[in-house]
């Protein structure tokens, strides 16, 4: 998988490119991550990306032609599976989405920064828009980071035989049960007997009960939008 | 505000902490944030930190006595508000709770990383569990950046003048209206008449038009939401 990602800040992937997952698949050969700074495809001798909004406003917008351009660049080398904008009025990124994505061959990551992206670019150059939540942040890098490690850990061969990414919360309709590791006393607090019984198929019960009781504590509609789809 | 970051790949943090929102907050002396290797608290000459869950299954969980020494070590030094972990079963993070974190002197923020954390560090130290979104994750480092960014933005001095945070999607009830910048004009794609007729009043009832018609169309329980509260 190719990802071009495009932000006025790309100093800021420096580290999140080399250290933790976004790094060993990089360097197993299984992601290809490029970051290409908007300023590079900026107008004048200022290399200018954004402008005052029109009608007025605090912030600035970001305008149309250094993204055109950098994003047609790209095109013009390659075909891209989607053109993705993180913003907070997108669809709401989950596992389903990350899935799909997994499966892709090319992606571009547009990050908003500023106060907006002017809207002929969402509307002409994007084809998928992602939020990751009902929160403001300073501009969409974090979300990419997101949405990456989410779609590149699921590249077969990127975690290790013992990380198997199937068992995963979210990957069922279940909230993931709760693990102990020794001690298996430590101040007092004992890990429950069952676990220490190597009785599998109690071990194997016992977590089922675990997760669907905390799921139904702290998620509810998961156990409702399951039995909606049996 | 100070925050304190618990991770198993500190390095992670390197240019995310210089660069962008969170660079600018360190350098204008608004947020001071500290990065602590969990490793420097592992067991034994490898310095563990992790080990296989009781029970079997594949993958890795944190033992208690790293987390506990390094975030009791902190915690003898100064109060902490909230001791919060990132994790897909927390409480969704949005909007109200950076809100109310941004008012906070000292945070500290558990990066969960491999399969899970054992659950005597959850029910024992943690105050706060918050999620990110229904999505798998390699770790928390992201979850802690997003949290960091939203919440430090919000602290009076971080952003200039011209990016007041009031303005921005969440912070009222609606999605953020289209925003437009030169040129006015760009392959045949025009800038609604409105935004340039310099007719104020029309200009704030187009984009609070334009702002409600998207949430309509994209997230309309918002407006119900809205409607409710009133």
């Amino acid at each position: 998988m190719r990802i071009d990602i495009i932000s006025v800040i790309p100093d800021f992937f420096a580290s999140p490119l080399e250290k933790g997952l976004l790094g060993i698949a990089r360097r197993k050969g299984l992601a290809e991550i490029h970051v290409h700074n908007l300023h590079d495809y900026g107008l004048g001798r200022y290399q200018q990306v954004d402008d005052a909004p029109f009608g007025g406003g605090a912030g600035m917008v970001i305008r149309p032609e250094p993204v055109f351009a950098c994003i047609e660049k790209l095109q013009a080398e390659r075909a891209y599976d989607e053109v993705i904008f993180m913003t907070p009025d997108g669809e709401r990124f989950e596992q389903k989405r990350a899935n799909r994505l997994s499966t892709v061959e090319n992606l571009i990551v547009l990050c908003g920064h500023y106060k907006a992206m002017d809207e002929r670019i969402r509307q002409t150059l994007v084809t998928l828009e992602l939020s990751v939540g009902d929160v403001v942040l300073s501009g969409g890098e974090i979300p990419a980071l997101m949405v990456m490690d989410a779609v590149v850990r699921l590249i077969p061969g990127v975690l290790g035989d013992g990380e198997s990414a199937l068992t995963d919360s979210f990957q069922g309709e279940l909230l993931d049960c709760s693990w102990y590791t020794r001690p298996a006393e430590f101040r007092g607090m004992k890990v429950p007997d069952v676990l220490l019984s190597g009785h599998h198929e109690k071990i194997e019960r016992w977590r089922q009960e675990n997760a669907r009781e905390r799921t139904l504590r702290r998620r509810p509609e998961l156990l409702r939008r399951e039995s909606e789809e049996e």
